[in-house]
């Protein structure tokens, strides 16, 4: 890392004084907007803003003596650096106790004490849990107190971004019939309206998309579904005349975005709501009549988009050719120019810059699905690092590259993690970046029965290198969209998730492998593939599932330690080098037609 | 099966004219003693009595013109039978949904109707689903009602066997010094009385044991624990004076066992105590005053007993080398008398009785540990299999037969499952032996980090089996005592159990390990295991831990297929069987020495 610039030291002074004026003890500000997003537009950024810890998760915690920043492993890194000096503390979150804080806050104040939250901010399922905390303890939960705008003087508005329409070939059903669907599923929970606030469940729902954020192709809207008609709540403009009478044929209404509340507020006595307490904000749920009937239960859309349809399916596999063309095409100019040393080095940033280049000649593409992590050894090690003016490596000498990168494209979202070697890798690397593929190779093929809870599968790719005595600080896979947020559920491959039922592989989910090695101040490696769940046959035991890897591009078998592979696993590596080749040869001419020959030779 | 004979058909009318009486529209009768036991003493076998269903786990709930029976996949066949007739339903509880009967009250009854329920016997756990599920739907709860005590006019009385102590050099630690240890948790939790009703729990704490159960050696009590006393509650002249007396000297009082819930409701105010809600009955949580402080977690014993400590490991690894001797003697009688043409067919009750009398010859023995199970083919894939005097079949021709046994002995308990070929196995038979065996190394040898939440181990067991469309319809392991019972927590490497803290992986904790695959109908096969948590040395990652297997037996390698077997997979059952060998050789002779050198031999 060089030109490493220290950020500015936060000013707390102003937002002490707000909470002496409401006689507030601890002010919490969660990273968290209206939406619960994992990407907040900037009006959001509270807790960016008011610590400088610009990680994507954390939570700040201010009294009149104390101020911290919750986060997880991941982030610890990053954190210590950004929050050096500015006497916040970095308080480190184990693994799978991202509520943490609230056992600190309970324990830390006394009884009469009174902790503000925005519940416009907060979680419903995490605000219930403060509230126990809290209540139990004879300390008050306030909120209905925004301290943070009180004090951000230059708080940014909303985005405004146009709305546009998903539209054919590539949304494969209509509004109209995901509409059916999901009010036969409130229907069949005994509910007759449904409250949405979560971004790519919105955009699924009524075919639409935005950039109202980076990376995820979302726009800032709630939504209430009623038996015969939706509204949809947006900001003033964003919806084009042309879009709107589109909508109004599909019984769909556009309203003022900060209406969303009142509209709740509004509910008839009698009527029997449907809400998901992990995808709405207390705010929201306080806004409901107590005349109105609540029914509890995760989102209808939730899990009817996590299962693409065979026609989303054809537009993600013709997606995942282009998209490993444009790696393709990537990976020729990148080895050449590491060995050219008539040239200054290359650096992380370049690696960002020629990525996103090679993804947007390919048709479709829209955007990156999230911020490239090119990290050079010690980077590498970094969870999320991300590159920057100000703080990046060069590339030179030995070692290994790890490039996490992925691209929205209309008929798909891609995810892709591999490992490039400069110079040459240590046996310990080679090591390394073996046991990382046995692991991705041990769960790629992997059957299971369907309904199996995903979190359950964890281990499978984690045991080869749990034999090593090693292991790594995140799940080993995660839902993705379609030409949707990189990130989504209800699957989840990871040891922290509760198997819960909505956790149950099912056909047609997207989700990623990408097991890795972090050896921290020296070098990281992960290998990350997108798979489907498919039918694998019927059996007196029922259906099982199996998966059919999406993401065509080589993997490295330069980084190989040959004598630690099995034979089947160097028939699964040479299995799928040749589809790799077969795939993508039609896409890529010249150099990268070249390139993917020699890095699809079988071992 | 053969001699089948119906159970009487149970009569209801008398339930029902009580629950007339008292305005009841349902009863619910679990199937739970005040201590929350596995085995349940004849007093609270009531919904047996009510039945006729005899399993283990089972739920009775009877309104005026319904009543069913609730339970899981491995009761089903046997409930089907025992239930014909009857007019009371098998309502089948399908794989983690073991409280599916509360949603059917739920939905069942209508606002205003009434359920009653003996919280004496009502974990507090599940007694709080109950009533917000009830609540919420406007029914009522009635917990202070014994009906079934009404109509039970031949009710046993409460278990009278004497308790004995666990004594060195078994008992490897002074009941003194386990106070101080759970003394010490108690206070860390900021408490400052515990409350325990489960009887491992009590047995462990005082180092003392009983026969009020069968298999569990374990007496009925409650204890009370204060900073510098203890209180059990247990029936009166079960205790001898002079045990009374060396109880004494540790600070551990006597009190009659029906004082138990008048001691908790005679607790000062400002107490602060600890309780497990998972581990007392509603009705012990109800008799705690308002004024008193209820702290929840899990009981510190729970967590304590299930880290053996290394001069347990030493007795267990001693009392598996006389099961394993036992078990050569008995299979080299059983061999040869299966082969014997000129005497009728061995039936599988005599499989239990000289598997027991086998061990029964060995030291330190005390009880079978469960009611062995042999079940030849169709039996075989009965789950919870009991032969009895009435049905059990004759073991002839070909095929499998699976026995599932243990022993109870003061330095240690066992439970182990081998399969048996009789005849000529057929190939569908071995293919199925060999992928269990597969899982069972696959899991066996897996190394994982300390801590690791059991739960998430159980799919390395399955994967071999799932990807041949297969899978099993039970965990693949429970926790161990130490002359204990044979299930205990907290530790549970099964999909259905939710991968919470307490159930992390620890040095010292003994597990089964014993997938299998059911055919109904034709086979089933299993082999089990049980393996020990020891230290696998510590990296940069954290300590890892790894499996010993404490059991020692051949597994019969006349059921493989070869050719299914990986040269590693070959190699851990030589090691394994080489190990078995040597251990064992110093304690057999004569026949049993011959067929132990015989079913070790390398494959």
């Amino acid at each position: 890392m060089e030109n490493l610039s220290a950020p500015p030291p936060p000013d707390l002074a102003a937002l002490r004084a707000a909470m002496a004026a409401h006689a507030i003890d601890a002010v919490l500000i969660p990273s968290a907007d209206p939406h619960l997003s994992e990407y907040l537009p900037a009006r959001w950024q509270g807790r960016q803003q008011l610590s400088g810890f610009t990680g994507s998760v954390g939570t700040l915690i201010v009294t009149a003596d104390f101020a911290g920043v919750w986060t997880d492993a991941r982030y610890w890194d990053q954190a210590a650096v950004e929050l050096a000096g500015s006497g916040i503390e970095l308080m480190k979150i184990p693994s799978g106790a991202s509520l943490l804080y609230i056992d600190w806050l309970a324990a830390r104040l006394h009884p009469g004490q009174s902790v503000a939250v925005d519940h416009r901010v907060l979680g419903l399922a995490t605000a219930r849990l403060l509230a126990d905390a809290l209540s139990a303890r004879g300390i008050t939960l306030r909120v209905d107190l925004d301290l943070l705008d009180a004090v951000w003087t230059d708080r940014p508005g909303l985005p405004e971004a146009a709305v546009f329409e998903h539209a054919a070939p590539y949304a494969s059903e209509s509004r109209a019939a995901r509409l059916a669907t999901v009010r036969a599923a409130i229907a069949a929970l005994g509910a007759d309206r449904h409250f949405m606030s979560t971004l790519d469940d919105l955009a699924w729902l009524f075919n639409l998309r935005g950039a109202d954020v980076p990376f995820n192709p979302v726009f800032l809207a709630h939504a209430l579904v009623t038996p015969d008609a939706a509204t949809v709540f947006v900001g003033a403009g964003k919806v084009a005349p042309e879009l709107v009478a589109r909508l109004a044929d599909d019984g769909v209404a556009i309203a003022p975005y900060e209406d969303a509340a009142a509209a709740l507020a509004a509910l008839p006595a009698g009527a029997v709501l449907l809400i998901d307490p992990r995808r709405i904000t207390a705010g929201m749920r306080d806004a409901v009549p107590a005349a109105v009937t609540v029914v509890e239960a995760i989102n209808p859309s939730t899990l009817a988009k996590s299962k693409k349809s065979a026609a989303d399916v054809a537009h993600v596999r013709a997606t995942m050719e282009q998209d490993g063309a444009a790696l393709c095409e990537f990976f020729s100019w990148l080895e050449p120019r590491l060995l050219d040393t008539r040239r200054p080095p290359l650096t992380e940033l370049d690696v960002d810059t020629h990525i996103c280049a090679a993804r947007a000649r390919r048709p479709g593409f829209v955007s990156p699905s999230f911020g490239t992590i090119a990290g050079f050894n010690a980077n590498g090690a970094v969870m999320h690092y991300r590159a920057t003016e100000q703080a990046h490596a060069d590339i030179e000498g030995d070692g290994m590259l790890l490039i996490d990168s992925g691209g929205q494209y209309l008929g798909g979202t891609t995810d892709i993690t591999r490992v490039v070697p400069v110079g040459t890798p240590s046996a310990a690397q080679r090591r390394d970046f073996t046991l990382v593929l046995k692991g991705m190779i041990a769960l790629s093929s992997a059957q299971f029965p369907r309904g199996t809870r995903s979190p359950l599968l964890d281990a499978l790719a984690r045991a080869p290198i749990w034999a090593a005595g090693v292991d790594y600080g995140h799940g080993t896979g995660h839902g993705v969209g379609y030409f949707l947020n990189v990130h989504e559920g209800p699957q989840s491959i990871s040891p922290t998730t509760a198997p819960e039922p909505h956790t149950a592989m099912e056909p047609g989910m997207i989700t990623s492998i990408e097991p890795g090695i972090y050896k921290p101040g020296r070098w990281g490696i992960r290998i990350e593939n997108l798979v489907l769940n498919v039918d694998a046959g019927s059996t007196e035991f029922g259906q099982f599932l199996r998966f059919e890897t999406l993401t065509l591009c080589p993997i490295d078998t330069r980084c190989l330690e040959l004598a630690l592979l099995r034979a089947d696993e160097r028939a699964w590596l040479n299995d799928y080098h040749q589809q790799v080749r077969s795939r993508l040869s039609a896409h890529v001419d010249g150099a990268a037609r070249a390139w993917l020959d020699l890095r699809t030779e079988a071992i």
